[in-house]
């Protein structure tokens, strides 16, 4: 079986993830772990806890769980002290409590969601992600950096502060994995931390695994203003220290009123400016749903995503060629 | 199997609970849900939910699963939105909110926490505990009537309000059950409220269950105040409306320095003046272990017990007897 290691945390991650694990494939996902906004902000800063938010969502992906766990998982309390509180976060924040260490917290999670695949943290450390934008100014953390929707400064470098060292597994994975999956996601955000780690973009060097890069459907303010599919292919490959092997990337319109919605924030459809790049493929991996968001969630989340069922059917297709 | 069902919802009933499971009994247990104290009734008031507290305990006094999961359903929240919450509080209302009954609810609980025997709540509808005292005043609430330790006054009576009916499966498994245990705990806030049913007390009278009292250790101001041990029968007697067939006691000391301790709440050990009652058993029932509270549990809790392991053995002897 081949092994597939998808990179990230954010929905992008959960959209692959939520199609891949129904392919006969050693699944498995490095989670960033700097996110600190909403309630996984509030939950590392009020108990200490590592963040649990990306975690929680990649389990989720990967549960094969009735859908009664799911829902639980991504429950978020509407009312009261638990007012805006994710229970998946809630439950990974207790575990993490109550446990020796925090494999034990994944294996719990993964039991309850009966998951499929590995989930592996890219650092057990606790670190803040720091954006230095091309005015030289600095912001502090994942949810401030991803609440900046300004687009007068560009964002010239990402890194962690403290520097902490990589998790051992992760690094493995990578060593180990046939195929690596980027995107989609936002870069500064989601993807691009995990490539912070000088031990995994060292393993990233020396694995054999090929990698797969998706880029994104729409521009996001504040971090890719006005990027160009190759303005994304470009900025991964930076941080990666190697060109990607293969660039999937949509080749449906987008609704008109999905556009309008997206305007208002100034983000806008991604410009396939690739040309005849040997790496691209092109194809219809639109979902055709809009995805709601709940009520009490004070963090933003797109209208538009990636289909599941599509992105899986393209990449194992790709894989087995 | 002999079909041994408790009766309550309190420290007392987990007690008696943690024992009995390790013996080859159909074991189950009604719970009130009443309770409003605490953790548990900021969620009922903030979430609109059913009070989880008195069913979490049950649930893991019936858990034979790792210690992990047991840890982590009595885990309190020490700090930020969170503080004072019990997680397992948090899991059952989160619970009741994605599930589409409440059966379905204590089905998912019961399967991550591995339960031997059925949790059954004695109603699914809200209602409140009401304590008329011997002054005509009233209170409302189990956890206010938990908190009063005035000794000034008596408790005349306790009903609900609203008058809500019994949960049927409550009424059914007392109609099918060989033994019932009641106590230990207090009277009028874990024991007598599941008694409040009209649908339960007819059950009670015409189920050819035997009944098993479990004496106090202790008197509790503002509920039972100098209360001997026919005091305490008679008050349970006159709520069944019948005489229970067995009761239990304590016939060790307790340690002065417990004593002590709780002399600074006008709360003495209870006096055996059953004298040659048949239907008396004294036992060494009395746990050896004093019980640590958690710093952010705002609800008072006893720290002598009795030994859920001494309890149980008595009362399988009994039933086997």
């Amino acid at each position: 079986m081949k092994k597939i290691t998808v990179i990230g945390g954010g929905t992008g991650t959960f959209v692959v993830l939520s199609g891949l694990k129904f392919y006969p494939l050693d699944l498995g996902v490095i989670v960033t772990m700097m996110d600190s906004g909403g309630s996984t902000g509030k939950l590392r800063d009020q108990l200490g806890v590592l963040p649990p938010g990306d975690l929680r969502q990649c389990l989720v992906a990967l549960s094969e769980a009735s859908s009664l766990w799911r829902n639980l998982f991504l429950y978020r309390f509407e009312s009261g002290d638990l007012k805006g509180h994710n229970f998946g976060n809630i439950f990974i924040s207790a575990l993490e409590k109550v446990c020796e260490n925090y494999n034990e917290v994944i294996e719990a999670a993964s039991y309850i969601l009966r998951c499929k695949g590995e989930v592996i943290p890219a650092t057990l450390k606790k670190t803040n992600l720091i954006a230095e934008y091309s005015d030289g100014s600095l912001l502090r953390g994942e949810g401030r950096i991803d609440g900046n929707q300004s687009i007068d400064k560009k964002i010239k470098r990402i890194y962690l502060d403290p520097p902490v060292e990589a998790n051992f597994s992760a690094v493995r994975r990578i060593e180990n994995s046939d195929y690596l999956i980027l995107g989609p996601g936002d870069l500064y955000t989601s993807i691009i931390p995990v490539l912070l780690f000088g031990e995994i973009r060292t393993a990233l060097l020396e694995s054999r695994a090929k990698i797969i890069y998706i880029v994104n459907l729409m521009t996001k303010a504040g971090q890719t203003h006005k990027f160009t599919a190759v303005d994304h292919v470009n900025l991964v490959q930076k941080y990666l220290g190697r060109e990607v092997d293969k660039i999937l990337i949509n080749n449906q319109p987008i609704a008109q009123e999905i556009l309008d919605f997206y305007k208002k924030s100034q983000e806008y459809p991604v410009e396939d400016d690739l040309g005849s790049d040997g790496r691209v493929i092109r194809a219809d991996i639109l979902s055709s749903k809009q995805v709601e968001k709940s009520r009490s969630d004070t963090v933003k989340r797109s209208v538009l995503r990636h289909s599941p069922e599509k992105l899986a059917r393209v990449i194992f297709k790709l894989i087995q060629s």
